[in-house]
């Protein structure tokens, strides 16, 4: 019988010997590879925790201690210590277990979300909840070093060093990969490292690898940091924190499970809040991804994949680059899943990796729009939430020549209510000047790019879905800005928005099957709303919008107050992503579950078609005459 | 003639002799405190920036050098300078100059931005941009120590430390108000300093001494160190821009010119990053100013101001305090202006400052609320913007019962573009479980707060304008949650939404006069939409909304859809803030040239009623002939 499964919750930890406890270690270490490389997932930080996890759930008394991880994808572990071990083979499917912390999972969860930067704050408004309370619980907080290049976690420093009498333990989980803040050359040696992928080798690398479990011993303290990291490196994070006022130990081997429950059982009898500073290395205990340079271990996904979106941006923002000198691109620790590590092979001078610092990223983005260049920012789309107030005032307030690319927009599925990219459209309506794409194909991505990168005076976006690119619809006319896909009739006017033309394609087919005659248009550039729309809507008897994005203040919604400006009457259905957080799932799980298919949407559309003849119909008059 | 008067522009200011600059110094500190005292503005920050304005300008070479200055409403010294002395009597006044930097003004200006914390980053990239460009070209920015607090400001320099050959000095304008990120402790101590608050004092002291001038000589920089700043304060900013791998200069006398200009120079030859760290006093050279710890002379208003919201708000906070010990408070630097000064003094354990730090306020509410305390949030309504993402993720997405109180929401008029509060309730809309309240008045503003406080599993907002508070109106009826304020007859439902109920209160006499009928009703809670509108709304020919917050996505596109859901095919008009950046002038001026007077709404709802009984006549049946 395996150690873990023995293991029910965090309290029978506390009973296993030496050689129990690093058994279990190894268990672990198996059950992350077997599972993530057939579930997907991330490996490699999850790999780096099992000894610090382990030291956690020892030395604290979780759920009455509160453990608070940063980025939740690498609480795997904790996970399979807190009774999800039997589940674990379920990992980010339908209905099985979430690739982040869940509430609903366990009272050992918190906080679910998994944008960066969070947990020194959720952790110092929790320790100060329990001091006014006058509750006896210790909170821990779990950030990683790429973590602290977050701004919102030097704000939270900031606060907790103000409070010296909170019972907060924040544990830097130290593996090098992007510890900027304390070490400026490292962050540069670090990009310079990821802007000369060897990505094809890599790939072969996981493909020989995955399903192997080559095991090192654990290295030395010494030999792990002699090679893995300078003198400077190992002192500087100490004298930073000091700074700060914050009680400091450290740096311990976050491999080494006995050296960190020795550290928290400090740090946690000191009484106020202390920075343990873990150095541990991404991958550890399993060579291919311990070795992993580019970090493609990070988040394990299928090789051989399909040719998607992000491949077709990098590959002509390559072509822009070299057409356009002024054309440069930032990026927020997302050089490789953007697909800006193609431009930054290109012209490394002119890439800049900002690490997890979104704010940032768009700020120094209108800053070299004033100096002269055309930036380009690739971003995740949930992320540019980070980042509102920046593009609103810094870069649209300044006129700034500025392009937005967000990857991953609409629904993405297993990644959870956090990763889906469902708001970038609304909130994007509210930016004066700024102009914003959807493109539909690869073809329109090429085009729309293009078109961006010329526009000099004012914020232009670009989003698109995650995944595989759609094939090509080609227009069959265009009409002022809007390509028009297919013409059947003037019964509704269906506008089709990004990647939801492919299903406004499929609606039109049903629709005309049943006699509806349809007219499918791209709008393109979605903000600002086309003008024609309102000239060709009275023609028709519907007009119906598609998006994979919150209705809330949508595409759809906009184009309503269009129509509304312009005295059309046409009535307006707008279909999109309902305003709620959506649980993880595959795509077409979840735009099934929320009604946004082809068949769905045409049974829709048929009934309110239904409805409009009704009333076209001369009806008896509404009765008007009782008051409110 | 004064010497300020020769100076036409920086290289004027290369001529002149010691004694010249002395004088001008003066003539300059005359200047501010007689045009702030009668226009209003920001004076402290600007008597305090005198000396450094005058070294950054004799040392580097506007505007083929650049000078970034954060947070703009201390530019008014480089407005002297660069050209605009004879001009600057029309401060802040429509048609003037404005309160903060201006691309439209003059080429010295580049940032025209208020929100704190940005000038690292743009000075980060538009030092990139001349280094691709090959320009030999110097980038100074300008950050307060208050700024630096702010996170984004750490993301810049982490980035800065990484690029060692950038072109890039950084003045750090430490004038000692909240350095907490090198002196945790002196947080705690400003803190506590401004929880216990002698307004009154203050207040008679700025009435006594306004209009004079009582200059202080230049201190001896030990003086001025020893009595402001310990040991370690002076110490500590070294070692932690060191520790980032920056090159320091410091500290420096930040009212001694010429030891500036050598500052400067020093900075400027070495041809790296460089951190400058000026110390100053806030007010310096005006001993009223100098001497007023609770920061009133930072930006100064009449006296004798009528009762505001913010006043409002305050009272009642503190009576739910007593009532509820689970309540506490949170702001981000901005405890007198927001009102939260009131329930500091009284629950001083119960009250966080957590300095210009918005994501970290959001979210350490996020962790109170999971403390099982029940957070208020006191922000300017245009700053929540900067803590978009945390609101959604980190409060929303766990059902976490924080309180937002938005003040200074809608047109504010005279600090121009960037302070409107006219984002909010559009992007709030996308957040999905919040509800959102814009009450119309006092006893609305009380009531609602008390609502807002008693929900326990999601963010609520509650936003009202800047300035005095609305007279009340009394509803003459509730219909679902609905107040019913006028009823003259069912051809129009005006939908008035907080602060502009009483412009539709004003439109509907007007209706009234021309034989309209008209209901007026007032949400109370805008979000979400109260399914009575859509009960209502098909007795009424038109439905109107008007609403001092952006159209796009505001509250008025997100009653039409409801409306659509419903199948309501009424038409509705919704008014609001055109989705454009608005030029500073009063209030009331914006709101006439927007459109947005009771007069000008009332105009165009005559018309539109027009039309609409127009269409409700059988008209010949429109051509649907022609295809897109």
């Amino acid at each position: 019988m395996r150690v873990l499964e023995t293991v029910g919750g965090p309290a029978d930890l506390k009973k296993l010997t030496p050689q129990q406890l690093a058994d279990l270690a190894a268990e672990i270490r198996d059950v992350l590879v077997e599972t993530v490389s057939r579930t997907g997932g991330h490996l490699g930080p999850n790999l780096g925790m099992v000894e610090i996890t382990l030291a956690m759930h020892r030395v604290f008394d979780s759920p009455r201690d509160r453990l608070v991880f940063d980025t939740g994808h690498q609480t795997y572990v904790h996970k399979l210590l807190t009774g999800r071990a039997a589940q674990f083979d379920t990992l980010r499917q339908q209905g099985g277990l979430s690739g982040y912390p869940s509430q609903a999972e366990s009272e050992h969860d918190l906080v679910e979300n998994s944008h960066a930067s969070t947990s020194l704050s959720y952790a110092d408004g929790l320790a100060k909840a329990y001091k006014i309370r006058k509750e006896d619980r210790h909170v821990v907080a779990l950030i990683g070093d790429g973590g602290l290049t977050g701004g919102m976690a030097w704000e939270a420093l900031n606060n907790i060093a103000a409070a010296d009498d909170l019972k907060l333990v924040v544990i830097v989980n130290d593996n090098g990969r992007s510890y900027s803040p304390t070490v400026g050359g490292l962050a540069t040696h670090l990009t310079s490292l990821r802007t000369n992928p060897r990505y094809e080798k890599i790939l072969d690398l996981i493909k020989k690898n995955l399903g192997r479990t080559p095991y090192v011993g654990p290295p030395m303290y010494e030999v792990l940091h002699g090679v893995k990291k300078g003198l400077k490196d190992m002192l500087a994070p100490q004298g930073m924190f000091e700074d700060l006022g914050l009680k400091y130990v450290g740096p311990v081997d976050g491999h080494d499970r006995q050296a960190m429950e020795d550290a928290l059982r400090s740090a946690k009898a000191f009484g106020g809040p202390v920075i343990v500073h873990a150095v541990t290395q991404k991958g550890f205990g399993y060579a291919a991804a311990e070795q992993d340079e580019e970090d493609n271990f990070h988040q394990v996904r299928p090789a051989n994949k399909p040719r998607g979106w992000t491949d077709v941006f990098a590959d002509e923002l390559v072509r822009i680059g070299h057409r356009r000198p002024d054309v440069v691109a930032i990026t927020a620790a997302m050089l490789h899943p953007t697909g800006l590590h193609q431009f930054a092979q290109a012209f490394p001078e002119r890439t800049f990796d900002v690490g997890i610092a979104e704010q940032h990223a768009v700020t120094s983005a209108a800053g070299l729009a004033m100096g002269g260049l055309h930036p380009v920012v690739g971003l995740y789309a949930t992320f540019l939430n980070r980042a509102f107030d920046q593009l609103l005032l810094d870069v649209a307030l300044h006129k700034c020549g500025v392009t937005f690319v967000l990857d991953r927009a609409g629904v993405t599925g297993d990644d959870g209510a956090s990763h889906n990219g469902m708001w970038d459209m609304s909130i994007l309506q509210v930016v004066p000047s700024l102009r914003l794409a959807a493109p539909r194909d690869s073809t329109r991505l090429v085009e729309l790019l293009n078109e961006a990168v010329d526009v000099s005076d004012a914020p232009t976006v670009l989003r698109y879905a995650k995944g595989e690119v759609f094939p090509d619809i080609d227009p069959i006319d265009r009409v002022g800005g809007l390509d028009v896909l297919h013409r059947s009739g003037t019964d509704v006017l269906l506008v089709g928005i990004g990647s939801m033309a492919a299903t406004a394609m499929d609606v039109a087919d049903r629709l005309q099957a049943q006699g509806i005659g349809v007219t499918v248009v791209d709008p393109r550039w979605v903000k600002p709303v086309d003008p024609k729309l309102a000239e060709l809507a009275p023609k028709f008897k519907l007009v119906v919008t598609v998006e994979d994005n919150g209705r809330a203040g949508g595409c759809g919604a906009m184009i309503a107050q269009a129509l509304r400006d312009a005295g059309v009457g046409t009535p307006v259905r707008d279909f999109g992503i309902p305003q709620q957080f959506l649980e993880h799932a595959k795509r077409a799980a979840v735009l099934q579950e929320i009604g946004l298919t082809g068949q769905q949407i045409a049974r829709d559309v048929i009934e309110a078609v239904a409805q409009v003849q009704a009333i076209d119909e001369p009806a008896p008059a509404a009765d008007r005459s009782a008051g409110a």
